[in-house]
């Protein structure tokens, strides 16, 4: 899902523009075939597991496309992005990232299969552990368990599919929804992606009263997320500070890529 | 497996005894026929998943048996002791739990099939959170969840049987053994069977260096084991008391049930 915290992204042609040290950028600058300046404002910690370099890589791709009247629709730049994400990634990226960074909203992607759901009201807490993680080295673990210890991890993998399942049809539902985060929470746990710091916060927002709380993103560190009534969402936020936490809240974004206008 | 915390029972016969509060002592009294007088002294603390009735009870016949000299083999005190468990937590009962109290050691029950394993030096400390706890309820809890959501408890279950058989092969390695604790201890809070407290007192076992840790007994509370390395299992009882639970030091027990002469 896309959350309403976003990275604004303002593109400017240039004959001699200076070095960008994002790959990311730097690949959508070669994919699109332009010269230019490109300034980044971000709301969103990098590297947490919250997906920003999704959100990086559709913002420039949509400030080219307009600075430079490309023409590409908006599904052609979520596709445009997914591929950029991979290969900077080296061939590990999710494809919902860069999908809802373009469209907003909540999708559920399974193999080239995309379904969107209908957008509901989600108060969310989201928590930083600020323990820098690695997505490749969490992915490869995964990989690596499953192949010496299958009759374990499969399993496990599969609790966690019949989770989303069920969570697409308690959607409506917080407080199922919270109990079906605090399970997959354990799961992921129970993979390996956990770290201490992120059970703390999870243990921490769930006391403070949130329906439930889980990692987000690929785990071993960065980013945590807690579904909490309206009421107790400051509550929940402050429990996660007293954790060393950065914590901020937000909601489900709709509108996804925008453009916006400056002076 | 047994541990070296013991419950000592001393039984007088007597005419007319006075009444007996313990379930688990007033059915061994019956099933044997006799009356006596029973004291019990316990190292173990009652209610918290250390199986505490089933050494009251195995030790209580055991007790019974040598002062009304009535014959009855180790294996037939095992069995009788199951069966008064049974009945008295209305099917409910573990045979692991009145067996190693009766022979000690480690065992691995499927159906009727036992397991003896060979004795390795297991380093353990036992933390109990003080947190009151249900084995009935916890069972139920299980059940509903599993008749309700297969799909996500089923697979759990199945990666527990794993673990466990995994763990079979990996007996001699502490560290591998630890490994496979912490899995199983998020996969116990991903069936609904943890609590705040026990994983809280798993993660400062953890950090203070244990190789794992993980709730035992049926969960919701109760007590957690860690397995950690002789050198520093003083560190990690320190952690747990630091965080409000009681501790102490253990070893896997051989020896089961035994005569003790007093005075």
């Amino acid at each position: 899902m896309a959350i309403q915290h976003r990275v604004s992204v303002t593109v400017r042609k240039k004959r001699r523009p200076g070095r960008v040290k994002s790959p990311y950028i730097n690949e959508c600058l070669g994919a699109m075939g332009v010269r230019a300046t490109v300034y980044v404002r971000s709301q969103l910690p990098s590297s947490s597991g919250l997906g920003s370099s999704a959100a990086v890589t559709v913002a420039t791709l949509c400030a080219i496309n307009d600075e430079f009247q490309k023409g590409l629709t908006r599904e052609e730049v979520a596709q445009r992005a997914f591929e950029i994400e991979k290969k900077v990634q080296k061939g590990r990226a999710s494809a919902t990232d860069t999908f809802v960074s373009s469209f907003g909203g909540v999708v559920l992607i399974q193999g080239t299969e995309k379904r969107r759901l209908p957008p509901v009201n989600l108060p969310i807490v989201v928590g930083n552990s600020r323990v820098s993680h690695n997505t490749s080295l969490m992915v490869e673990k995964v990989g690596r368990d499953q192949e010496r210890h299958p009759g374990i991890v499969n399993p496990i993998l599969d609790s966690i599919g019949a989770i989303t399942r069920e969570a697409l049809l308690q959607f409506q539902d917080l407080r199922a929804l919270g109990t079906l985060m605090n399970t997959n929470h354990a799961l992921l746990d129970a993979l390996g992606v956990g770290h201490p710091a992120l059970t703390r916060l999870v243990l921490a927002a769930r006391s403070a009263g949130a329906f439930g709380a889980k990692t987000t993103g690929a785990g071993g560190g960065g980013c945590m997320i807690a579904l909490a009534p309206g009421k107790v969402r400051g509550r929940v936020a402050g429990a996660m500070r007293s954790c060393d936490a950065q914590a901020f809240m937000t909601m489900l974004d709709i509108e996804g890529a925008r453009k916006e206008q400056h002076e």
